[in-house]
């Protein structure tokens, strides 16, 4: 990993609970959330994230609000970017949240953001 | 309480999280979520609620979102309104959730809201 690059985020001191609400409030960056929740790492690729039927700078845009707000991190090896959930991170600054999100946006969070695309 | 009408609301089974996120997901609105922690009624008054440097309209504004959302309940008693936090019904939707959101807030909510007013 040494030789990757990261895309900017914010320090896990820094990231804010309203910024991070604000950034889940959106069913396509909710159903982002769940398939990160697998604490793999994802390529941007619409198509591995149930988003096929969103445009790829749609997405990335959502990716990118994640991001900034400090819910993921973006590595950046070559040409590809892979996407993958800040757990730790979170898990330091708001403990339980991401527990709490997770089981509960695990049952309805999905379909809702089908439902909205 | 049977006299008493109550503004429009979701049914517990209807409140969506990502509803519940989108509405906390501001500034005013978390100042507005730590006050009714304390699971009291609370009038409108901006004055009582911290918010002094809103305007009136504004706060009804985030009210209502937050009202919609299902996270708050508000009575209609005579030309008083009382405004109060739905813990258990937001407990039973997202367990966990709330007990969360408060634990983080309640050190940097605050602070935030003030200075993005």
């Amino acid at each position: 990993m040494s030789d990757d690059e990261r895309l900017p985020q914010p320090a896990t001191a820094d990231i804010d609970l309203v910024t991070v609400l604000h950034a889940l409030g959106d069913p396509v960056r909710m159903t982002l959330l769940l398939s990160y929740a697998d604490d793999g790492e994802h390529s941007c690729d619409p198509r591995g994230l149930g988003l096929e039927h969103l445009h790829k700078s749609t997405v990335s845009h959502h990716m990118r609000v994640l991001r900034e707000a400090g819910v993921t991190t973006t590595r950046v090896a070559g040409r590809n970017r892979f996407v993958s959930l800040r757990r730790a991170d979170l898990d330091a600054r708001f403990p339980g949240l991401l527990d709490a999100l997770l089981a509960s946006g695990d049952t309805r969070g999905n379909s809702r953001a089908v439902a909205a695309g």
